[in-house]
């Protein structure tokens, strides 16, 4: 017979007490810098209709695949271009389950806001030339259905972005690069830790033009090959480029792209030129040396390069904190201009003893087309987002998290029938702003009561026995303070005298926060 | 031809800044009270298996109505109740898309992490006895399609839970109730605008039990009538437990349970027993003056009733902050201890004119078997919910919210030019911990900015045109006191004198903080 087995989801996770206090740390350090430069919090729904995300995943050629997505329970109209309802043959407005999504990034979504605001005014033509600036933040979960799961990734991951939407200025985009920098280093990432790398789309599509690829799709297809470099090296990349490859380990026929011999080689030498390290203006005058495919994109590209590079240099984030990388491309879909990654630098040993990095920790770029086709008006928008669980897990990884918080100060069930005298007293300690539990647990041995305690890291046992209460008096254990000693003191009652303290109930309160925060 | 028309989902929303900030400062002021009483901050998904979750929702009887639920993309395993994969006739094993279900509250969800933390060792006949004890707190959004969307009721809302898991002592329902009061306190709550309501599962099962319904479907859907009480009337309500009865806006016929006639008295008459205003004492008598149909499950419960009086009382929990209601029952199945439910009693006036109460903040109680469906081991629990979003909408409507938060000071981009000391003028503020934006939308006209400054709430502007950046100065305009005095001063040039001030740029980021904090 069929049988429920509780369990989570593959390749989802719960989140414990220490993990929560990372995440909310890590908001919380780059919400202060978010709003530093003017962002405020904004949130949307996690489900929407799938036709407003789009589909811009990478590896992902629909919609269903990668995002998980079903039917709405209820219908609803279909609508025509003009955002009027459609009708069937007998003039009833046709109705249907639309897909919904659940959302597999924050900036999809962000489209549909500032599009949906528009919308009735779009529809009565009434929007003439620019439209507004809209600023916002954004943290929670996205989901991606990854077919093929790696070791140590999720479904269901948490994202920290702010966009800017409603300006093609490209001094957003080094904007956008100094809020990484400062957001991770006030996170506590050392400067020299970390390190953007910043490239323009319009860049590598005049490279691309040049050699005759200028639709959305091919470009976005070529894109997405650069974008394995660091995975699968350069010589597979050519392959992958020319006439595809067999990949090693699963055996599995990669098809390539069937670029010609000639073009494949002008990616890969432009790709190799940008292998050894420059300066962002070393990077900036080799860009302009390359006056062979130099067109009119090409150009702009490298014109917004150099505006981005004065700004910064100007702000003081050299060299150390970002630099150029012509060879990075990101795999979404909807880029249009700059674009930025942050890799770590850092190492750790994992449990191998083999020594890697955490790699890309943030992301980001100008999407100037995403707007446009919801609204089918241009709307320049730039934006990035820190990935929290990734930088959560560079934080612990790296012994950069901060200290483990303390649990409460536990009382002790000692005697059931004392139960309201450790409630008073529990009371007493909770309104001098004290964290107390009462061990309310059904196995009331003291054993298993202290080995709670451990799991919980209570920094305090409160113990009170039927002497105790007669002497209107506490045993107050330093669990903390014993646990150290343990390590240092062997006999046993020379332990308990540093370790254990009786206190008169009258000041419980004020010797218990003495113990915690003196 | 068909078009995409940007929205959001029906009865989903987005939440701006403010709303946001309500939330978020909700959300601190309980976790500070959940932590005081020793819960942590614990999370699970947003996605489970739907049959892990279990169908407990109030008014649907299966989990496909009322849940957002759909086939995972990838095929897994079924087992049996063993815990072991199920095979065919060929031996292989049997693979499904199994169901996934959008969390629906945030208690199923824990009863899963329970049962699949002890699941190893329940298959390997491990657990003996009681079983150990876990206390968590948890926040966010949970899903319901409910197919009739009342207005101002949404899919997608927030909840804070705190459960404890591992303990049948009703002592911990007490201190469920003491947690709701101490953080609505917390928030802001007068005491006596709020009114927790207590009742207990087994006292009402105790009085269905004498009219011979003890099987848990039945009882549930008493309950469910029960639970209708103040939507409906008590008129209503007896036809609902007997031959049902046609809606009077709608029309529809709703049917009955088609219980006996005096059965149906008996429950009316029990109802209308503690219509009167009573005290938890009186009450308490009263239960148990109904020998007629005393019997041991009703006993049980009048006992814990009293239990949780002494304990409240003890504490200094009177009548002002908690009552006992027989006739109060909540809708969810898996109660089946101590219930309560937290009623807001202030009014506010609508949009019509009407004196109106939110109604329900909170609610909660005990649910001994809900671990024991998946795990077939009882597990006691207990916990109660905020309901985040009715408490919000609660402060904002009665005037109790904090004050809107103010937005980043502004640097009016006033001459193209001047671009780097705008850059420059901003980080220096930034670095001072001020907040700051550029203005970069696309529109750049000074009333534009003006009027973009004053939706976002910004407190100062500053301008810096070619004369002042020669005398190396900004005027610094006070958009706060400007639209103060604005009621106060006609003439525009004694406006002007108070509201702009010209300060040099050196010394800007400290009269800022000045402007700004003193």
């Amino acid at each position: 017979m069929r049988g429920i087995v509780p369990q989570k989801v593959k390749g989802f996770r719960d989140i414990n007490s220490t993990q929560n206090a990372l995440r909310e740390f890590i908001i919380e350090k780059a919400s202060e810098i978010y709003r530093r430069f003017g962002f405020s919090r904004f949130d949307s729904p996690i489900l929407e209709y799938a036709e407003c995300l789009g589909k811009y995943l990478p590896d992902n050629d629909s919609v269903a695949q990668g995002v998980y997505s079903f039917k709405n329970p209820e219908q609803e109209p279909v609508y025509d271009t003009l955002g009027k309802e459609m009708r069937d043959s007998a003039n009833n407005v046709i109705m249907e389950n639309h897909y919904l999504a659940m959302r597999y990034d924050l900036t999809a979504p962000l489209a549909r806001v500032y599009a949906e605001g528009l919308w009735q005014q779009h529809l009565r033509g009434e929007i003439q030339g620019k439209t507004n600036l809209f600023r916002r933040f954004q943290y929670g979960p996205v989901f991606r259905f990854e077919a093929k799961l790696d070791p140590g990734r999720f479904r269901e991951f948490w994202q920290m972005d702010f966009d800017t939407v409603g300006t093609e200025d490209v001094a957003t985009d080094a904007e956008n690069c100094m809020i990484l920098s400062q957001a991770l280093e006030n996170i506590g990432l050392k400067r020299g830790t970390y390190l953007i790398k910043i490239n323009n789309r319009k860049i590598v599509n005049g490279l691309l033009a040049f050699i005759g690829i200028s639709n959305a799709d091919d470009e976005t297809a070529v894109m997405r090959v650069i974008d394995k470099l660091d995975k699968v090296g350069i010589e597979n990349l050519a392959k992958e480029l020319g006439k595809g490859r067999v990949d090693e380990t699963s055996g599995a026929q990669i098809p390539g792209l069937g670029l010609e011999e000639k073009n494949i080689d002008l990616i890969i030498n432009y790709i190799k030129d940008f292998e050894i390290h420059l300066t962002r203006k070393e990077t900036l005058e080799k860009l302009k040396g390359k006056p062979s495919f130099e067109n009119q994109i090409y150009k702009e590209g490298v014109q917004e390069l150099e505006k981005i590079d004065e700004i910064l240099t100007n702000l003081g984030f050299n060299e150390e904190v970002a630099i150029f990388d012509p060879s990075m491309v990101r795999g979404l879909g909807y880029y249009t201009g700059p674009i930025y990654e942050v890799e770590s630098l850092q190492t750790y040993t994992d449990e191998k003893g083999r020594q890697r990095k955490v790699g890309s920790i943030c992301g980001g770029g100008r999407y100037d087309g995403l707007v446009e086709n919801l609204l089918g008006i241009k709307v320049p928008a730039t934006g990035a987002s820190i990935g929290i669980d990734r930088l959560a897990e560079l934080l612990t990884l790296t012994g950069q998290a901060p200290k483990q918080i303390s649990g409460p100060v536990i009382v002790i069930v000692f005697d059931e029938k004392l139960m309201p005298l450790y409630q008073k007293t529990a009371m007493q300690l909770r309104n001098a702003g004290i964290n107390t539990e009462i061990y309310y647990g059904a196995k009331r041995g003291l054993k298993h009561q202290m080995s709670y305690a451990d799991k919980n890291n209570c920094p305090l046992a409160i113990i009170i026995g039927e002497d105790e209460a007669q002497k209107g008096v506490a045993t107050v254990k330093n669990l903390k303070l014993g646990k150290l000693l343990s390590q240092q003191i062997s006999d046993k009652n020379e332990w308990k005298s540093k370790v254990q303290t009786e206190i008169s109930l009258e000041n419980l309160a004020q010797e218990v926060k003495k113990l915690l925060f003196e």
